[in-house]
C-alpha cells in the first residue's frame, strides 16, 4: 500500500495527499479530510522514518536504567512513556543490568538509531558518573555527580519530615527511625530529616540496617529495650515498617494505639497487606518519570534545563497511624 | 561529524569508509581496520535509519503491555530485550493500561515506524482478541484466542502438578488447594492439576478467592475446620501461601511439620520475606520472554512457528516444605 494508491482514490496528486497527511502545505480542509479518509479506507500509515529522516529527528527516546526489578524505573518508565507519546515520541528501552560495559553498547545504540535524547534512571539515589553523549539527556530518580546536569529527584527529606510531622500531629513524643544501610544516600537523608523534625521527641540514634521485613522485625526488639516509652515508629521503607508491624503485633502491642508506624514508598503489595494497612510516603514515581519526560522534551526543542529538582512527595495516611 | 570526516582521517575515499563500516565490499582487512579506529576516534556512529531504509526493515520491535504494574512484563520484557539486542534489534514499550483506544493509537503507531515485528503480553492468562497487523506478532504469557497464533504461555498445569507432587514426595496425604477467582484461566487450570495430581489426598473442593493474603488467611480458618486432618496446603500464588503461613504461625501450627505449604510465582518479594521462606514454582518469565523474542525473530526472518506452546515451569523448594 503506497501513497500513490491513497492519492488515487482520493482522486489528488501524490504531493497533496502527502502534504495533507504531512498536515503541512496549504490545502482546503475538505481535500485533506477526503485523503485521510482515503488513507484510512486502505488501511495506509505514513513512514514515520522518512518523517524522521526530512525532519533531522528520530521521535525516538531512550530509556536507560540500571533497575532490573522494575520497582521504581516501572512507574517512571509508565510516566515517561505517558508524556513522551502525547509528543509523538516512543520510548526505547534499556535494561543495562548495573553492567557498565551493557550501558557503553546501549549509548552507542541509541546514537547510532538517533534518538533525540536520552533519560537515565536507577534503583539506587546515589548520584552516578554522568553519560557523555552528544545528546539531550535528563536523570530521573537517581542524579549525576555533575551538579549542572539535568534531573528529577525524589524530595527525601520533605517525604520522611511529612511522616514524622503527622506522628507529632497525632500525639506521639517518642519517635524512632528504622531504616536501611548508612552506606545508602537515600536512607541518611531520611533519618536526618525524621531527626530534626522529632526534635526532643526523637528517640535515637537512627536505627541504620537492610532493607526488609527481618530486620523490621530485629529493630523491634531493640527498640523496646532501649526505649519502653516508644510510641512511634517511622520507616525509611515499607518493607521495614511492615516487619516492626508484624513484631509489634506478635508482641501483644497494639498499632496504632501503642505505638503508630509510618513506611515509605507506598509500595502497594508492601502497604495495603500490611496489619493494619501503613500510613506511608508516596514517591510520586509516575509525576517524576512525566516531568523528566517534559525536561526532556524542552531540551530537544532547544531550550535546555539545568541542575537538579526535587518533587514534593505525598503523604497516605491510613490504619498504622489512625484507626478507623 | 560526518563519515567524510572519517575518510579523509582513515585516508580512503567515503564510499571505501562507508564499505568498511558497514561490513560490506571487498576491502582489506587492514583498511577496514584503519577506517574503525578513525570512526572511534572522532566519535562517529553510522546512522541507523539509513541502513534501516536501506534493508527495508526498522531493526526495532514493538512491546505492547497491559500490565502496568509490570510484575509479569517486566522479566519478560527483559527476556525478549535480552534476546532481541544479541539480534541488533531494539524494543518500544508500548503500555496500554488496558484501554483498547490507547491499544490502537500504539499499533497505529507502531506500524508507521515500521516495527520489524510486535510482542503483545499482559497480566492475565486469559486468551485475549488477536490484533490485526499485517507484520508478524508474538503473544507472550497471554495468548491470542486463535490457535494458529504464535504464543509462549506457562505450564500452569505442570507448574501445579510440580508443587504437589513434591508434597506427596515429603509424605503428605491430606492437600487442600487454596487460589484466586474461578473466573481467572490460571487459577482454574493450577487447581485441576493440584486435585488431579494430589488424587485420594486431595481435600476439595478447591477453594477459589482472590489473589490476596488476606484471602490465604481466612482460607485457613475455613480449612482446619472442614479437614482437621490437613498436612498441606497448595497455593496458587505467593501472596496467598504468605497469608495461609502466617495465620498457620498465628494458630500455633508449625510449618512445615504440622501443615507444609507451597506458593506459585516465586515473587521474591513474598516468597523470601515469608516465614518461612515459600517453597514455590517459578514461572521462568525471562526465559519466556527471551522465547517470544526468538520467535519473533525467526518469523522476521520468514520462518514464522504457528500455535501456543507452554514453557516448562521450576519449583524452587525452601523452608515451607523441608525445614532446614
Amino acid at each position: 500500500m503506497r501513497i500513490t494508491d491513497v492519492a488515487a482514490l482520493a482522486g489528488v496528486s501524490p504531493g497533496t495527499a502527502s502534504k495533507a497527511l504531512n498536515d503541512t502545505g496549504q490545502l482546503r480542509r475538505e481535500t485533506r479530510e477526503r485523503v485521510r479518509r482515503a488513507a484510512e479506507q486502505l488501511g495506509f500509515t505514513p513512514d514515520g522514518r522518512a518523517r524522521a529522516l526530512s525532519s533531522g529527528r528520530s521521535y525516538t527516546v531512550g530509556l536507560v536504567t540500571t533497575d532490573s526489578s522494575g520497582r521504581f524505573s516501572i512507574p517512571i518508565m509508565l510516566g515517561a512513556e505517558d508524556a513522551l507519546s502525547a509528543g509523538e515520541m516512543a520510548l526505547l528501552l534499556c535494561d543495562t543490568r548495573d553492567d557498565p560495559l551493557r550501558e557503553q553498547h546501549y549509548l552507542r545504540t541509541l546514537l547510532a538509531r538517533r534518538v533525540d535524547g536520552i533519560i537515565v534512571t536507577g534503583r539506587r539515589t546515589e548520584p552516578r558518573p554522568p553519560i557523555a553523549v552528544p545528546i539531550p539527556v535528563v536523570y530521573a530518580f537517581n542524579g549525576s555527580t555533575d551538579p549542572a546536569d539535568a534531573a528529577v529527584l525524589v524530595d527525601d527529606r520533605g517525604g520522611a519530615a511529612s511522616a514524622v510531622t503527622h506522628l507529632g500531629d497525632i500525639g506521639r513524643t517518642a519517635i524512632a527511625h528504622v531504616t536501611g544501610p548508612e552506606r545508602h544516600r537515600s536512607a541518611v537523608e531520611r533519618a536526618r530529616a525524621a531527626a530534626e523534625t522529632a526534635g526532643p521527641a526523637f528517640r535515637g540514634p537512627p536505627m541504620y540496617g537492610e532493607w526488609s521485613e527481618r530486620w523490621g522485625r530485629q529493630a523491634v526488639d531493640l527498640l523496646l529495650r532501649a526505649h519502653p516509652d516508644l510510641d512511634a515508629v517511622s520507616c525509611g521503607s515499607d518493607q521495614i515498617a511492615r516487619g516492626v508491624c508484624d513484631r509489634l503485633r506478635e508482641l501483644g502491642r497494639s498499632i496504632p494505639d501503642d505505638v503508630a508506624v509510618t513506611g515509605f514508598d507506598n509500595w502497594d503489595v508492601m502497604a495495603l497487606a500490611c496489619r493494619p494497612p501503613l500510613t506511608t510516603v508516596d514517591l510520586e514515581l509516575e509525576e517524576l518519570g512525566r516531568s523528566a519526560a517534559r525536561m526532556l522534551l524542552d531540551a530537544v526543542d532547544g531550550r535546555p534545563h539545568r541542575g537538579a529538582v526535587e518533587l514534593p512527595t505525598r503523604l497516605v495516611v491510613r490504619g498504622s497511624t489512625l484507626a478507623d
